[in-house]
């Protein structure tokens, strides 16, 4: 009864909520102008970036802070100090999520959740998952300093694994991955182990799940990983969506034999195959208008000896986009000229996808609404999709949500090299900031 | 002074020797006739198989008769019995060679030498090398059964590691491999000792050594290891040579980068340059008329996985051919193609030569002479390059060689399933006999 009331109150106000447009809440003199401290900021960055650390490095060297690792253990902890000194009570969740709430004036209104991870690659770099971290904090550090007190609870979420297929916020809105849905297996039984380490419980996973619907919003602030930004000199990127991926598993089929013997014209080479492959996956993907983008990432020749002819090639093609749609003409495309490629060089082509993950759009009034905050902090700004997968496109199952991209010095991430300048994070941090109080202007709107 | 006496007869003989042809010699009354014992052959072939053959195993499941392994030993020292048997007092020289020589006529002739080798790769076959060795021990055992006296010395010679580079028939002309060649190294410790096992001696290589101009030729029967013959059904193949071989390894530097945020039009992907090198060796060396093979065999992406672009790609080229100048002509072709690819993917290409081997040429006289042995014998012939390397290779180095290839069924080798019909392998020792006998009509012919 209390749950059908709160519903019924929650409905009338996002009727009422959806007839107020963002940008004129942008411009209302009511919302606050404050700015993060940037000096602040940096500084969480770089006291996170020595757990995982080699030993003797500098910043420059990037990290290894792969989740559950020590080093992931100890930046946690670091995260949880910085969380209680933001006034937030850090929790972890049975998925080995940290979360933490400052309090909103209106009790009735869900959580504006912001948040990333701060789990690496190995040997990756400092600002991948991190930036978003320590912004989501700083921004809270910001609000308490500034006396800002928002109608929204505001969540700050550090999402665990995101480096391993996004587990943890997989696990928020009730996904629960391979190993952990395989509890008996081997890599289940270390993989709970792992989630233990890190204050998890691998037998009360389901605790973890939102439903859809428990929050007002996502937002996420995240290095770009690509160039684009770099390239067009642009410091904010509002993304449209995470995209969708296809990955197929192309084997083919030949005859090996001996390269002396056999004559050119009776053969039946699986690699002449494969590079008539390679050349129409590029030339199918730069033939269609788009941003979408297919690879031949992965290739494996048999027998693989300079003297005798390729049986047997088997490499993958992977097809990104934001429309489902167009992910699955390509495939289609190619898998068209693979019959032909059969028949042209009397090889076996079978083409089979092997993983597929639907793209996860980004909500327009929030991406209205980072737009109206770059405007507001005289910063330019310009969409584009996320390449990339993120926590942001788990949660996107379960609450509207927009990503913020700041630029990463030549697209590189990834890596030790990875890079995004601190005039970056900082910008990135201010509109995560000012979207945010934006946003709040809007109560709510409900999903369900 | 008795060798400058030596020569100078062999010298005058040889001139004497040259006005006589071939042909005149094989219509010749005096060339005898005899046929080999077909049902003896199969029997030796069939026992030596047991050596290496897996537990269980039949003949058709092949061998594993790797040189310097047990089974080695134990195929060898059957090949000693047999060549006992014949009459031959098996010799082992210090590169692990076995030789036997039958004692002709004329003690100023040089030895007609027959041979192959015995040892396999591993998971091999019943015939490459087998059918050569058994078939010389039997032609000797058929001069004795019908108690035929040739003027030459007939010398049966089975080379040890024939599947490693030819190391024994290279050792007997003076070439001494690594790693022999490097007795410091771990690995020239290891091939000393297993020489030793062989009954080599890794300390006295160079007694193995003979001259050039020491024999009066080498003739050796062995598979084709193709389908030429197979598919023209042809019995008898009349090798031109063995080809000459370039080995290229081509590094190709792209940039490695996330597969889903690098836009395609920004992309330096080596794997794509790569295809168009695979095609581009396929399409010079098919635009180009003859018999040469150019191959991709061998080829490695880094990083290799689905969702990253190749940022560096490792592979091969191979061409063979009997003529060097197509050889290297070839090679040149496709480096140019290698430049203007580069330019076109924006990647660094480099081609670097690693091994190269001289085409050894067929001596035209024997040619001659395995054709009109096969005419005698009612069996068609063709000429055909030996695109496969074999100790003949070597041995043309020392004297006139010539080679007789009889079908692999579907040209399969290397292979279990490997197959040289029995009708076959008696054609082939019946035109290795009959060669022989002819050749022994023209006393010799000095290199010198």
């Amino acid at each position: 009864m209390n749950v059908i009331n709160r519903r019924t109150i929650l409905q009338g106000l996002a009727t009422l909520a959806a007839t107020i447009p963002l940008r004129a809440a942008a411009k209302s003199p009511r919302v606050p102008t404050g700015s993060i401290d940037a000096a602040r900021l940096q500084q969480s960055l770089e006291e996170l970036s020595k757990f995982g650390r080699r030993a003797g490095g500098s910043f420059a060297d990037g990290v290894s802070r792969v989740a559950y690792s020590e080093a992931d253990v100890a930046g946690r902890a670091y995260a949880m100090e910085l969380m209680r000194n933001a006034g937030l009570n850090p929790l972890i969740d049975a998925a080995g999520n940290l979360t933490g709430i400052r309090p909103g004036i209106d009790p009735l209104l869900k959580p504006i959740v912001i948040g990333s991870h701060i789990d690496t690659v190995p040997g990756g770099g400092n600002f991948d998952g991190n930036l978003g971290s320590m912004a989501a904090i700083e921004v809270v550090q910001t609000l308490n300093d500034q006396h800002i007190r928002t109608r929204h609870p505001i969540e700050v979420a550090i999402w665990s694994n995101e480096e391993g297929y996004t587990m943890g916020s997989a696990a928020a809105i009730g996904d629960v991955r391979t190993p952990f849905a395989d509890p008996t297996s081997k890599k289940g039984i270390a993989a709970r182990e792992a989630l233990k380490r890190i204050g998890g419980d691998p037998d009360r996973l389901e605790s973890a799940h939102r439903a859809p619907g428990s929050i007002r919003c996502y937002l996420e602030l995240h290095i770009e990983q690509g160039g684009i930004l770099d390239q067009a000199e642009i410091p904010i990127g509002i993304v449209d969506g995470i995209v969708g991926i296809d990955q197929y598993e192309v084997t083919i089929e030949g005859v090996a034999n001996h390269a002396g013997t056999t004559p050119m014209r009776g053969r039946q080479d699986a690699l002449i195959a494969a590079a008539k492959m390679i050349e129409a996956v590029n030339e199918i993907a730069r033939a269609e208008p788009g941003r979408h983008v297919a690879t031949v990432g992965k290739l494996e020749v048999t027998p693989n000896a300079p003297n005798v002819i390729p049986g047997l090639v088997r490499h993958t093609v992977e097809i990104r986009d934001l429309s489902p749609e167009k992910v699955k003409k390509l495939g289609r495309a190619i898998a068209e000229r693979a019959d032909q490629i059969a028949v042209e060089t009397a090889t076996k082509i079978v083409m089979e996808r092997y993983f597929h993950l639907e793209p996860a759009l980004a909500d327009p009034a929030l991406q209205a609404g980072i737009e109206s905050a770059s405007v507001s902090l005289g910063l330019k700004s310009m969409h584009l999709p996320s390449g990339a997968g993120h926590d942001a496109q788990e949660l996107a199952k379960i609450g509207p949500m927009a990503m913020i991209f700041v630029p990463s010095v030549n697209g590189v991430s990834h890596s030790p090299n990875e890079l995004t300048r601190w005039s970056d994070c900082a910008n990135g941090a201010n509109v995560l900031l000012r979207t945010l109080l934006e946003i709040d202007q809007v109560p709510f709107r409900d999903l369900s």
